[in-house]
Parts: C-alpha cells; sequence; structure tokens
C-alpha cells in the first residue's frame, strides 16, 4: 500500500473531467484519489452538474455521501425523489439506484466520497 | 454489520456538539456516523470554529479528508502551516500532527471525514 502524503489544493485547480454520454452536462473532479494522493480509505470527487443535466442513473455495490454546495437540484434514491441545495447531506446506501438532477437555472455542485477499490470489491 | 438505509437532512438540522477543552470555540456536527446510519467506510463531519478557536493539536492514525466551505483559516500539517479558504481541499495522512486554526474574523467552516473504527483500528 502506497503512503498518502500532506495535500492542500483549492478545487479550482483540480482538472474538471467529463463524466460521459450517461451524464450530459456533467463534470467531475478528483479532489483526493488513490493513483494521485494514495487516499487510504475514500476518494474525494466534486462534482458538477450544469443546468438541464442529470448524473448517471445507476446502481452499484458501494455508498456515496454527497454534501451539496452550490445550486439546486434533485436526488432519486431508490424510488423516492428528494429536492437538495446548499447544505444538503445525502447519503446513498451501496446497491440502491440514484441519480442528481440539477432543477435550477445555475451549476449545481456537490461534493461525493467513495470507498476505494480496496473496500469497494470486498462487495 | 448494519445496514445503512438513505439519509436527506440539512446539515443545520445536525447538533452542533462542542469538541472539549483541547479545541476551544469549536463545535462537531456528525453528518453521517456509524450509530446512527450505520456509516459503511467512513463518517462526514462538519467543524465549526468560532474566530480566535482552533481545534486540538494532535495526532491520530487515521487520516483527515478535509473541503473547507467559508470562513480563513490556517492549518498545520507536521511541521508546516497553510492557508485555507473556502474550497480549498486538505488531507492529511494519518499519522502527522495537525491543528486547524481560525484565522478570520467569522466562522470558519469545514467538512471532515474519518474511517469509520473498522478501519481506523486496523492502523
Amino acid at each position: 500500500m502506497s503512503i498518502s502524503i500532506p495535500k492542500v489544493v483549492h478545487y479550482a485547480d483540480v482538472p474538471a473531467l467529463p463524466v460521459g454520454e450517461d451524464a450530459p452536462g456533467v463534470t467531475i473532479r478528483w479532489l483526493i484519489d488513490e493513483p494521485h494522493d494514495a487516499a487510504p480509505n475514500y476518494a474525494l470527487r466534486l462534482i458538477e452538474v450544469d443546468a438541464g443535466g442529470h448524473t448517471p442513473n445507476h446502481v452499484h455495490p458501494y455508498e456515496h455521501e454527497n454534501y451539496v454546495l452550490e445550486g439546486h437540484g434533485r436526488v432519486l434514491i431508490g424510488l423516492e425523489w428528494h429536492e437538495v441545495g446548499p447544505g444538503t447531506v445525502v447519503l446513498v446506501p451501496a446497491g440502491v439506484r440514484h441519480t442528481y438532477e440539477n432543477t435550477g437555472d445555475s451549476s449545481f455542485r456537490f461534493l461525493c466520497g467513495i470507498p476505494v477499490s480496496r473496500l469497494t470489491t470486498q462487495g
């Protein structure tokens, strides 16, 4: 296992990467990750959804822990939609379908933590 | 192991608890935790430091992953101080001494993730 070293960076200095076709208008910044930072237990990402965009509607065997920074949207968790805005905290459990939609007219930004591969591949 | 269930809450609805004598002017909100939420891999906390306050100057065998929400401060990591403000991302590795100080004249608030007890007691 690699040893992580201290990191201090502004989020805006971390590249914003397109998420892909299943997430129109969405970019992701890997603020703390495995390949560069040797994140020991979880990766921290900042996700930005343009007006009208949405994150993938999908399911995976690990949780999300989210904190909404800016904008307005809604999140589907299982069968239920929830309105979210700045300061909303969301736990999406493992194995539950989810998607975030930007329902506002400006950028919707939130933090998203996920466990590292060592923990997600345990099932 | 408990199964976590979906959670959607505003941070302000989570109680702010005093951290203690070694952290004057500091409160902590356990946004996603083990006892209530069965956080699978890491707990998410929001820490608020009043003007003039600071978090404990301490060392522990697990990392912090931080995101500064509001205010201005500085963080000591090992022997080096770093200025931080809104949008700053910080990784404090396990086993490294650290403290956050509020150097502004308003509240300094940041998110702080830590691994759950199952993972911290391995180290």
